[in-house]
């Protein structure tokens, strides 16, 4: 009998949405345990594991092949060697985001040779949303299978509501810390430290900083169809304008570097000039941008803190592999996150589809981490329902991609699931799926019947399958 | 002042859900026609238009030379001269399906060289629904933007059913034969054959017949984790299994070929062995089919009959490019019309994403038109919310596909509504969008507000950048 873990944690204390395959004697998948524990359970443990690397980064600890329990946590939910995660950091072809002052996550590791993540996006804005449903949206996205989740808000009360976040979050938790430095006063750098300060002494895990966007590259985004779409990227520009200065997140890069590595916050480079359509993608403007990325990706990583960088936004079908190598190549092999991409402009109300096409796609060719988009993208802040819309679209796009990529895990699920589907076995096939409660609420058979209103008896073919082979 | 369609049919007493853009002097694209008629006032246009053609198909008219009302008018719907239309249905890469005795139908033109088209699959079931509902159902899917409908009805009145819908469709109706079959009795030749007069008369265009589904390939079918998943190929595999002969679509193909000639249907040659999980994915069963489609499409094209190819149905990514390639190779470059591809087995509920991710990618290597799946695949029988989900994931994934492939008039719309998008004109946003309705639910904003509640009013990118460029 062998146990693989396919969804979840792999802590029995914890268990959020855990769901597990057990093969038999002749290696057929057909039995499974089904667990959805609460997101609200997270317990500090990693409080009290041994420290062996005190003082470093995950990515220096790795480069001085020092293994630490986090790295051997992050091995045995890929069902991988630790040692392969130590190599994947130390090259800086993967991140480990885990703050010193986040016990409560369970590390986890992002990189092209690992499992394809998701991050779901949460946060209040100035027009609405309360504490409370901002701790509920990232219990559910977590329970769902959202692997981090980006707190965004920008309304009120946004010290405490990161603060109930954390607390009860088992999964790395990322911020675009410039949004809460304008709660402080004016935008400077003074301001930004002493944000960037308060959110690791909290224990954020990954912080977007849009170091990249230079004074130079404003006129080209002027000249295109929809401008600047990234919000802390138009904050930046705005600044750049008003001041005639350089973009002081560059100016003050070392500085930065410095803060995150005390606290090994992993830097996710911003890409504030990411296309807002298809008409301005792949222009010289994001590509300007991503070059920058690649030059700060050295310095952060001289300074021992690990990196990502982010990417996409609107780009059609044929387009997305110029991104990928692209990004290969100007950001020395650092981990791919992105936004989408959406491949068509025409769909508001279905973006989770059109970007989740896009998402599957550049997924396949390497990237790491996939930055979900729910179906109010554009039109308003997402509620409860379009946060599992979001989860599950994503899940099945990185699920499409780790596919693709011939992943060993990936690829039994599939087999388990459509096993039980042959054998009319629907609960199992329930169990299996991403999302067993809306599948289980489709299905309008009874559930031992051997067939589903789709085709009725006469015309189930499974069913005519099997007895032609009896 | 230059007009384009962008959806929808092109006669004014028609205007199904018909969408036109204006562009003004500076080639700006802003202005905007939004008519949605209804697609139960579809006339017999054809009825009063000359016939240059008389007795000939399609087909046999373009090899000929002959520019038919037909063909000029599928011409004006791509944007495309007539003579492009006519090489391509005399190479047999496109299809124009218009049954002699459906004068209802709008010409339209089928091959890769065109717009992307989407299929969208209705029809009850021995478990359920009406004539009326399924009337409801055609006219909802043609509406939202369907090119063609079939009705795979297997229930109960069947003949009513396609001729209600037929009599009120303005696009091309297809249907699986042998479904009907059935209701004559025994499954035999003479059976099929009678049921393929009697819908003949009735006006459907396109008849999808597994005749490639040899005997031999049985034991590749039983060899697989879900064996046979096509109704109409485990119908035939039965048949195969029971009578110890060969496929009778396979040794009657040319009489049935004759029959098609005769009121110029385009056949839709079935694929029985289609895969039903990424596991028999690209397998011995399924090419060896698609290799004997390949020898039935030089023996319809000889007698002057019009072909499709189907294929796809579960195919992680990384195997698309083989199907389309070896499609094109083994089928003399017929058009291909696929279901899907799905790209993971793990999503039921989510499978309209799951296909629609499949559907984008294979549409841009080249398919002609992609088969929708709806939410309820694997599930049930789809209602009329489900028809909605699954022709706008189709359309998005069609679209998606015609922009990657550089389509002029797609590429306009795209940028049309993202300069609306950019200049905060909802409404227009919203009107060049594939489902307005559900875009303008979802928008939470004041309709004249330069913001919505996603980001707020301070944290609005596009508005920072106007502002910028001030």
């Amino acid at each position: 009998m062998h146990r693989i873990y396919i969804q979840g944690t792999i802590y029995p204390e914890i268990q959020v949405g855990m769901r597990e395959i057990f093969l038999d004697d002749k290696d057929i998948p057909s039995l499974r345990i089904y667990d959805t524990g609460d997101a609200s359970h997270a317990k500090p443990i990693r409080s009290t594991w041994p420290k062996p690397a005190e003082g470093l980064t995950q990515r220096q600890a790795a480069q001085k092949g020092i293994i630490t329990p986090e790295m051997e946590y992050a091995a045995i939910r890929e069902g991988m060697p630790p040692e392969t995660v130590l190599k994947e950091l130390a090259e800086g072809r993967a991140v480990l985001p885990a703050n010193k002052n986040h016990p409560e996550c369970e590390p986890m590791i992002i990189g092209s040779k690992f499992l394809v993540k998701i991050n779901a996006n949460i946060g209040n804005s100035a027009l609405g949303s309360s504490i409370e449903e901002e701790v509920e949206k990232m219990a559910y996205a977590v329970k769902l299978g959202a692997d981090t989740v980006m707190d965004l808000s920008t309304g009120k009360n946004i010290h405490e509501t990161r603060e109930a976040i954390l607390r009860k979050c088992p999964v790395p938790i990322g911020t675009v810390p410039i949004y809460q430095t304008l709660e402080r006063g004016d935008l400077c750098w003074e301001n930004f430290r002493d944000t960037l300060i308060e959110q690791a002494e909290q224990g954020v895990d990954y912080f977007t900083i849009h170091a990249g966007f230079l004074r130079d590259y404003i006129p080209l985004a002027l000249k295109r169809t929809t401008g600047i779409v990234s919000r802390g990227g138009s904050l930046i520009a705005c600044w750049m304008q008003t001041h005639k200065q350089e973009n002081f997140l560059y100016t003050h890069f070392k500085e930065i570097c410095e803060i995150l590595r005390e606290y090994d916050i992993a830097i996710s480079l911003g890409d504030g000039l990411r296309p807002g359509c298809i008409a301005d993608s792949n222009d010289e403007a994001q590509f300007a941008e991503l070059k920058t990325l690649g030059e700060l990706t050295k310095i952060a990583w001289d300074m021992g803190v690990q990196v990502i960088i982010e990417g996409p936004g609107h780009v059609p079908l044929n387009k997305i592999k110029e991104n990928m190598d692209l990004q290969l190549e100007l950001c020395h092999g650092a981990p791919f996150y992105t936004l989408g991409p959406l491949v068509t402009d025409i769909a508001p109300g279905y973006d989770h589809i059109t970007s989740g096409i896009g998402a599957a796609v550049i997924g396949m060719l390497g990237t790491a981490m996939l930055c979900y988009v729910t179906p109010k993208e554009h039109l308003g802040l997402p509620n409860k329902q379009d946060v599992r819309t979001g989860v599950i679209t994503y899940k099945l796009a990185a699920h499409a991609a780790d596919i693709a990529k011939g992943n060993p895990q990936a690829l039994l699920r599939d087999k388990a699931l459509s096993r039980a589907r042959f054998d009319f076995r629907w609960e199992d096939q329930f169990a299996l799926s991403l999302d067993p409660e809306t599948a289980e609420s489709f299905h309008d058979g009874a559930s031992h019947s051997e067939f589903c209103s789709m085709c009725g008896p006469d015309f189930c073919a499974m069913r005519n399958t099997r007895r032609i082979g009896e």
